[in-house]
């Protein structure tokens, strides 16, 4: 069994954090429900609605959290509880003078990327001299570099995954629909301890060429390849790893295809070490599937990081200059996708250690043949 | 069968809304995924991530959306596609630019509540002279007349929730655990029709009187009050009905705090008229609660509306002048919360017609006594 985070896991986030605001030249960071939240302090909303609930984290002052009052006794009793001053608000306040009580009225405040427009607006209203940067942009970095206990999560994650793709490749596809094969994967991460599913992507035949195709009542036949990407949330954590396999024997161009993408997918990961910028993961793997004459066919970026969300910072891309560091954890997902014909991927989580990568995903990256 | 929107509808609707919005003095409409998307144009993606999708509404242009590329041709199927100019931008692009085309340079929009905080200060930060607002500040009303499909798909819904009501009023309670009630009344929404469990509150004996509380372990008792708040979408539009049951016979007070709140309830509903202020509403029914005695423990306000969502304007609220118009749809939920002992709501969802409320759930609002 995991141990569970306590507060003083919290603490120590939400100081790490105040430090680096401080170091970016700003007041504090605005932390909003959703995945930010839940990493300083355990506390999810039983819904996130145009009701504020705010964190405020600054180094001259203690952690400070406003909720609507209704929902005041469930954030009392979450995990970081202890570390935090909690004040309320109701149904017919301004939410955002009680809001603006935790904060400089000329602070400079990074907010978190999900929290509602009409929040920031109101903050920017109720404080006109006070301005805003998006969490990601001011400290992109904030929650890439995971902890040993964190690391354990996404492992566990990883290996549910891979076992779920180990069940899932001996069940039958020919014959079946795409929503048949997503449902076998939804129950099969449920099954492996995800409380969350995040998405179950199965692009057969011509939808595979589709990388964001989810699925479809499309039935995958003889001669089909098909992309399974599959993850969700288990412990707290992410997990995401995609597989591409063929019903039967593949063409030789389908073989070919294929190995490109493995290749490319090699060499991002070949690529992690630390102090290397995260577009260098990009590049390698991007440059396989180019020297190949497919580079037009790979239309999105190789990478991005995962922990209590399973997409986040830090990115693989093109522009990304932020060096990896021990600890951070993220995708490595080149593919090749011609249109209306067929698509491949193959996606492993990665984190990267002082010696380079360590994989969290583990099945076999060569080309299953299922029937 | 009701009949599905086409894209007639939404080509009404957008154009209603960019009149409105001329009218209030704004350069158009901002919208981001979630029930303003859906509500204008029948799209969903996948999923919500940090990639901009956003379709522009202005009275001078064609509507516009921009998509990530990888999600342009879910989006170009859209039911209303034909009457949409698309654009996309890819993963290194700067999203912000690519959306700033579809907007005037220094123009004032309104933007989905909901929209990301890193979208709306990426888009400040691209266009400078540019402002926003958020939705329901500048056109709090804009979806809350529903037309006569919208009402027909409302009425369904709260059918629907009645008959779960009618189901759940028949099962054992005592000896059961909150959760496994949760349970009973999240299977019996899926079985009657919807496709989307927002919420299943189940609140017993003391939890009750928290009215955010959802469900916990707690083993429901002979002599339990028992707050059943329960709802979700069914056919894209909402359902949200509260009953409070009592097992076995309930004590004198018991039997007059419900009484004041039925009472409270049904002055909210009588006072509903075109012309009326919402806060009319509110005031209403708070004023047979707090003649009651019981004023501090009714900590909400009374209803909120519903359509797209469980949960948008227009909000039965003090301070809310804005006048009740034909096909508003909203609840009506008055309560008592006696800490640490029992709470009380009372809850259906009120269509306003030319003489007044209609109820859409119409389960009886006596005191239920299950076993």
């Amino acid at each position: 069994m995991t141990r569970p985070f306590a507060t003083e896991d919290f603490r120590r986030r939400m100081a790490r954090a105040s430090r680096q605001a401080a170091d970016a030249g700003l007041s504090g960071l605005l932390v909003t429900p959703g995945p930010d939240l839940l990493y300083f302090t355990g506390y999810a909303p039983i819904a996130i609605t145009e009701r504020i609930t705010l964190l405020a984290i600054a180094t001259e002052r203690e952690p400070a959290m406003i909720v609507p009052i209704l929902e005041r006794s469930d954030a009392e009793i979450c995990p970081a509880a202890d570390a935090i001053a909690f004040s309320d608000w109701t149904d017919g306040d301004d939410p955002y003078a009680a809001t603006a009580a935790l904060m400089d009225p000329d602070g400079r405040y990074a907010i978190s990327d999900s929290a509602w427009a009409m929040h920031v607006l109101g903050l920017q209203a109720a404080l006109p001299e006070s301005s805003y940067v998006s969490m990601t942009t001011a400290l992109p970095m904030l929650r890439a570099v995971k902890d040993a206990d964190e690391i354990e999560r996404l492992t566990a994650a990883g290996a549910a995954a891979d076992a779920c793709l180990e069940e899932l490749v001996g069940v039958r596809f020919a014959g079946r629909r795409e929503t048949e094969i997503a449902a076998d994967l939804a129950a099969l991460l449920r099954k492996h301890g995800h409380s969350q599913v995040d998405f179950t992507v199965v692009g057969s035949g011509p939808n595979g060429a589709n990388p964001h195709h989810e699925m479809g009542e499309r039935m995958i036949e003889e001669g089909d390849m098909v992309v399974l990407d599959f993850g969700g949330i288990k412990d707290g954590y992410g997990s995401d790893t995609t597989r591409t396999v063929h019903v039967g024997p593949p063409t030789e161009e389908e073989r070919e295809v294929f190995e490109i993408v493995r290749r490319a997918q090699q060499a991002g990961f070949d690529a992690v070490r630390p102090g290397v910028a995260c577009q260098e993961i990009d590049r390698a793997a991007r440059k396989v599937i180019a020297d190949a004459g497919y580079g037009e066919y790979f239309i999105h970026r190789v990478g991005h990081g995962i922990g209590t969300t399973t997409h986040e910072p830090p990115y693989m891309i093109e522009g990304e200059e932020h060096p990896i560091e021990p600890g951070m954890c993220f995708s490595i997902e080149p593919g090749i996708y011609l249109p209306g014909r067929f698509g491949v991927r193959i996606e492993d989580i990665v984190v990267a250690t002082e010696d380079g990568g360590l994989r969290l995903n583990n099945t076999d990256r060569g080309m299953r043949i299922v029937s």
